[in-house]
């Protein structure tokens, strides 16, 4: 999407990779939204450590990192020996894996990779096969946006006033997003509309990464207070609400996603305003039976002590907000029952919570 | 109540007077949960800068720092003409008034103490009557919410989990407060509890305030994000809901309180939840006829674009943690119906919302 850097617009994507120098190009993500920054990183090391320092988050993004840290390991063997080469790739394919333990969508990029790169029958065959499948992986996900983007706006009518939770923009993926795709494909459309970015405490994605995206888009939107949603919807000033989401349950269409999700959907439903989940098809998970089982990471208390930010000087510092003797009580996600979630937009189109097992083919499952 | 202060635990109240150094003293409410300092101001215009700098806040503890102002305004007059005598209380009730000129308790105050002091004849038995009656002001704003915690504290129960959101404790009254004099009543009883804090944004004051009193008063405690509260509810992890209000309205029973607190309530009635309402009798408006009419202040966006805190190296900065390009919405008050409450705690008994009106000579309404 668009990045405007000293009075210049162009277009960007989270990840891309560059061939010549064999560096995978990131956006570093923890300096925004008060500095933009490319990184390079020129060995797969600092691949996997760019994964674990968060420099990249978000389920695309790191999955589309993997698959480039893979070629970009792949292409630094010198020499032609397969089975040495094949020992090198399981390093390097090991380490990409383990740099965010709980993370599925690296782990799936690299077997994906792997097994593309089987095909070839040489050192420099595999080398050349594993950037063209990482080239292909990151493409997919900005086409599996894409496709999110088309289904989506059409439920964005001009005048709209769309509310949004945390940051499932295209920042989380190679471009595009998921609850941002709609967004971005009716303003392509040409219709006019006002998103309002929940501020999303402890962290503030709403506030810092979905902020920035939208301005650097020119989409008309304000930053609202967690707190202050609710009001609005009382006020008749919210129409609809779309959210990105972290896993769905093919077999329940419950979603969990980030800490306060639940809370906007049970005041949608309170006044029957439409709430949506957006989401690629690698998101839904067909295995689990219940949301109650879906693991709710406590997270460390530091962020809801204070914030990260910058200072009048410019300097980026935590400040502690709270009293310090107090203790926290911090889950990272929650998870929503189908009855409040209107519709879950997919690459295969938008479909009800509770119909998802029934369309499973139609979503890419095998079973 | 308590603070503990170099390992000594005392009894403090928000508002107090020195009758030896015709000073009022206050707790620098700006500095908590950072620093514990009592601000001692040496005549009415240093008091009433304390009001409008919000040195202290909240609906009690303003009215009473007001009633001491006048007290003070008129012991620093010398001579017996009265007058001349008259004229400077006119001033310095104009003075103490202007402060917050949207807060009706000062007002209030001021008028009961001018009141008073109109039955003294000579300028020295109208000095002495203003301070009496400015500490009869204040010890009654306490007697009001000790009256709150005696009624409110029979619905704390051994081992519930109580929400509360934004500051109505000690701090924002003479002492004991609103919607925190039910807890320190059961804690006083023997009863073992725990409250979450709702962290209040944007201003942070269930985080800073809140927990400061809690944790000086060694009630166990935790934050947590705003997000939060949904997610433990929907776990079964909140048994009881009590919040303060800015004003409640007699005649329909709707509570304006501050930002966040309507969705509580929406989750709150989604789950079951008994939600309650502690307020002292003048917290009442028995003139408006519906909620929406209630002014909702719009806020300066700077409290949603970053955070006050104390920096690693101790000092006291606001870091902007939101994209400054952004615009904000800042609403720092919602409404929330009837139908949603439970009860409300008053010094009074506790209520029935609807039955406010029916019952309103009980609850001091004179017409």
């Amino acid at each position: 999407m668009n990045v405007t850097v000293r009075g210049r617009s162009r277009a960007h994507r989270t990840v891309t990779f560059d061939s010549g120098q064999n560096e995978v190009l990131l956006i570093e993500q923890r300096l925004l939204p008060h500095e933009f920054k490319i990184v390079a990183t020129r060995n797969f090391r600092e691949t996997a450590a760019a994964i674990q320092n968060m420099i990249v988050r978000g389920a695309g993004a790191i999955g589309a990192t993997a698959a480039y840290g893979l070629a970009q390991g792949a292409r630094a063997f010198r020499g032609s020996n397969l089975p040495k080469f094949s020992a090198q790739l399981d390093l390097v394919q090991h380490t990409l894996a383990s740099a965010r333990p709980t993370a599925v969508d690296p782990v799936n990029a690299l077997i994906k990779i792997r097994t593309a790169m089987d095909t070839g029958e040489t050192v420099a065959e595999q080398q050349s096969i594993a950037l063209a499948a990482a080239e292909e992986f990151a493409n997919e996900d900005a086409s599996h946006c894409a496709g999110i983007g088309r289904h989506g706006a059409n439920l964005i009518r001009d005048n709209m006033r769309i509310l949004t939770h945390c940051n499932a923009g295209w920042l989380a993926f190679v471009d595009i997003g998921s609850a941002t795709a709609p967004l971005y494909a009716a303003q392509a459309a040409g219709r006019k509309f006002h998103v309002y970015c929940d501020e999303t405490r402890p962290r503030s994605q709403g506030a810092t990464l979905t902020a920035w995206e939208l301005a650097q888009q020119k989409i008309p939107h304000q930053i609202i207070a967690d707190n202050a949603a609710g009001h609005l919807m009382q006020r008749g000033e919210i129409d609809l609400v779309i959210v990105g989401s972290d896993r769905v349950l093919g077999r329940t269409g419950e979603v969990a996603n980030k800490i306060g999700t639940y809370t906007k959907a049970v005041l949608a439903k309170r006044h029957k305003i439409p709430f949506y989940v957006a989401i690629p098809l690698s998101t839904l998970d067909w295995n689990l039976k219940r949301g109650l089982d879906i693991p709710i990471e406590d997270r460390h208390e530091s962020e809801v002590l204070g914030a990260w930010g910058v200072t009048k000087s410019g300097k980026r510092e935590f400040v502690r907000v709270a009293n310090p003797t107090s203790g926290v009580r911090n889950p990272g996600f929650d998870v929503t029952p189908a009855e409040l979630i209107t519709g879950i937009i997919t690459p295969a189109g938008i479909f009800k919570p509770t119909e998802l097992w029934k369309k499973r083919k139609q979503l890419g499952h095998g079973g």
